[in-house]
């Protein structure tokens, strides 16, 4: 892969974020120098995909304290503070936002900055982490996979969940990639994900580029391919993982999973630990982002509906723990009951 | 409604179809003198829906007789099974085509004309009675299913079904419509219907003149509307019902009857008896049509995914009888068992 959903340039100590919502027509980097910058990429979707926005509020936090040029540490540390608040909230669903600025704050509780250099040092080396270990366990994630997938199978993928949607290398599409590079013969029906297209402009960029046999379909024709036996599995990644394994995920994964379960056929879920939130009892706890109309009525510039169309634009959906065959972590597979066995590996 | 999808033009004797890919942001008609011009239309959707193009297939026979000035009756004839023959391969699934024309031959066999002039009344008069029936039909529906929708409902609906795609009134939009006209308090959620997005472009334009509220939604977010309670019913028409009840229909209206099976919420049909085909034993036995590829890949003249990137694009799919709570005709509502109640009815 030549891209990078997110990186930290030196020596000008910017973060950069390549814009997805320009691909595949156009590959285009943008540089940010404060964490309002980054908030706002996230909220607009510059970057998205839950690990991925998880390092880019890390990055943001780092990125505030690199170009606040203060000694006063107890100045700096309000920067961190307010740079934490405004990236906490820049969405609501993927836990990965506050588990992210959760672990700056525990590092930071741990062995605390004695001067303002030793923070920016200490916030940075917490995101160089962040963003070194999520390529590490999405790599995990996929090697753990391999004992679900066939020699030869054709799955089902929603959204997109590949190298764009992390720091690297993927969850759900990386346990295809791993396959991939594995020698199986894995070939990929690509759901579109409505509203936003993120499978037939992310997901089928980066299967393009590995090499992966992939076609693309429309969300609701899922049905039809399990119908006639064409689905060994469908696998998805994950924005919050609950206690008791209700999952947040784009818009559609219920009802993707809902069809598979009606035609006997495995739902996974990739999960990085990043991802599961003990602390949520269950899906009913989980906000669900309202997104702007003009999503769904709206291509590009076009009006695609009849003015002053109504929409509803739901962003995700919750699907329930019974609804899923196994969640796939960097720690192993998770089968049910999963209060019992996410609290095991996870609590 | 000020619109009509298909009329017969006098004095002219042209076939006027408005042409349902340019809407809502134009409304355009255009006149066909020639079968082979109609069975152009229907193939590339100028004209949709089953009822729709079961109409538009009669009249497109009458038009080529009234096109052909010769006197010579068996030319005439020859002429007409020619027509036939066009008109009925124009499109693979909705069996109002060859119902329609069927409905022509029969009444030819009955009554021979013995002139080259009576032929074409015969034929004309022949898709008049269609086109009236039609209209009448769906009222019936309309009124039959009264006894289903509650006083006050949110129904999801797929695709369009309205007058565009029939001659006028529609079907599971024309059961809406009537509760609607009764008073009843009820409100659509739009599945805009990938990929031509007749939902979005079609139903809310219709919806919106009707003045009947409604919310677009994308096709995969039913379950999440299903799931909060918000979901009275689902509606959808058809483009063949099979002897045992299995139901061709827009690709994606199998995955919204396991999803509202899953949720308990009743899943109803709106078929006029052109859609029900008791020769067709069960869904397995209707040919699915497959659309080009560009209908996903594209958006206008837009491309939305990479270059090259291949997609899969069957425009029907089959939802087996068993997730169907009950098939609404002119003649009644039909239960299960479908094979004895269809044949009860329609035999």
């Amino acid at each position: 892969m030549q891209y990078k959903s997110i990186d930290w340039i030196t020596p000008d100590n910017v973060v950069r974020i390549l814009d997805q919502r320009l691909l595949p027509a156009t590959v285009k980097y943008r540089d940010y120098t404060d964490a309002r910058g980054v908030a706002r990429a996230i909220t607009d979707m510059v970057i998205r995909g839950a690990p991925a926005i998880g390092a880019a509020a890390a990055y943001g936090v780092a990125v505030q304290l690199w170009h606040d040029k203060t000694d006063d540490l107890e100045h700096l540390q309000q920067s961190c503070n307010e740079a934490d608040e405004l990236l906490r909230c820049s969405r609501p669903t993927a836990v990965n936002l506050s588990w992210a600025l959760d672990r700056i704050q525990a590092r930071l509780a741990v062995s605390p900055a004695d001067s303002a250099d030793a923070l920016r040092q200490r916030v940075l080396s917490e995101a160089h982490a962040i963003a070194e270990q999520d390529v590490a366990i999405n790599k995990s994630i996929g090697g753990h996979a391999l004992e679900l997938v066939p020699e030869r199978a054709t799955v089902i993928h929603h959204c997109n969940t590949g190298s764009l949607a992390t720091v690297g290398y993927g969850t759900a599409l990386g346990i295809i990639r791993t396959a991939h590079e594995q020698g199986r013969d894995i070939s990929v029906l690509v759901d579109e994900t409505r509203p936003r297209l993120q499978g037939a402009r992310l997901t089928c960029w980066e299967l393009q580029q590995m090499g992966i046999p992939h076609r693309l379909i429309v969300d609701a024709a899922s049905g039809y391919y399990m119908q006639q036996g064409q689905v060994d599995f469908c696998v998805v990644g994950c924005d919050r993982v609950a206690a008791n394994g209700d999952t947040a995920n784009k818009i559609g994964t219920y009802n993707l999973a809902l069809v598979a379960r009606a035609n006997d056929i495995p739902f996974y879920v990739a999960a990085p630990g990043s991802s599961i939130d003990l602390s949520t009892a269950c899906g009913r706890d989980i906000a669900i982002e309202q997104r702007p109309a003009d999503e769904i009525t709206h291509i590009g510039k076009e009006q695609i509906t009849p003015a002053k169309t109504p929409a509803d634009n739901p962003a995700f959906d919750i699907t329930p723990a019974d609804c899923i065959s196994a969640i796939i972590t960097e720690k192993g597979i998770i089968r049910p009951p999963y209060k019992q066995n996410l609290a095991a590996l996870f609590g």
